[in-house]
């Protein structure tokens, strides 16, 4: 395949394909977290997924106007990573037995989603400062910081309550 | 499908399950990072991820040992999630051009990978805290801190010189 074959020739290619990719996972999150919700027993885990899932759908209007500021179309591109972490955790969550054991893979699997948002969206930030768009940066920064407090609650509820329940 | 018909039924069993996921995982990025570090061109890059391959080939021995320590099988499960952060890093890479912007996405990428071990490990050693396995948890912590300190790395090297050159 030769050069100009390639559809990420600069680094703004590339940020805008890496907005693209969080803006589909921040949508099968969405989708996703219900379900997580459901399975859950733990009264703080619950109320901490649910508001989580209220705040991820902020964080797809807020992709949506990153995209205007920049003047990229709203768009998603599949993100397998995304895909893959929610396959697993579906997975691991399905073939655990006993609600103490259940919320304890559900906390795991949700963090590990967090984290993967935790680090495109520091990626993002870096790219977007050194393209000059620091107003892109700031938008991104605030949900970067919504995540990184979503993980710590996360450590808290799993480490304060759901290990020791399962244990 | 009925609760004994579950395969993690403790938190000692999803501990097990965690190990033989991130045990999968540790042998794809031992496949996967020789032809990241061929497509890289900063020597900066290169050599941080070639000292990070060893450094993974290391956390595979020292996953066997906390196996052993633990008494549980030494075995590697499907891990959905990383198989997906691989296939997107692949994709990225392979669909970008130039040697900066490339660089770039494999910095990202390589983030990605970290970021994930990050919260695999952070997970386990509190699940191996929680089962009264200092043993197994201080093994753990060792791989932790590497997988940190690789992320930190990563961020320098991006942040100090790669994204610049992209941009």
């Amino acid at each position: 395949m030769g050069i100009f074959s390639k559809n990420i020739q600069t680094l703004d290619d590339l940020f805008v394909h890496q907005l693209q990719d969080i803006y589909y996972a921040e949508k099968q999150i969405v989708k996703n977290l219900p379900s997580m919700i459901d399975k859950t027993s733990n009264i703080n885990l619950k109320q901490g997924l649910a508001s989580h899932l209220e705040q991820t759908k902020g964080h797809v209007t807020r992709l949506e106007k990153v995209f205007q500021q920049h003047g990229a179309e709203i768009r998603a591109v599949d993100c397998p990573a995304i895909d893959g972490i929610l396959e697993e955790a579906d997975e691991v969550v399905g073939d655990s037995a006993g609600p103490d054991v259940v919320d304890a893979a559900i906390a795991a699997a949700a963090q590990a989603v967090e984290h993967y948002e935790i680090v495109r969206y520091g990626t993002l930030v870096a790219w977007a400062n050194q393209l000059g768009r620091p107003d892109c940066a700031a938008l991104l920064q605030q949900t970067l910081e919504e995540e990184k407090a979503a993980d710590k609650a996360l450590t808290q509820v799993a480490q304060g309550e759901l290990n020791r329940q399962a244990a």
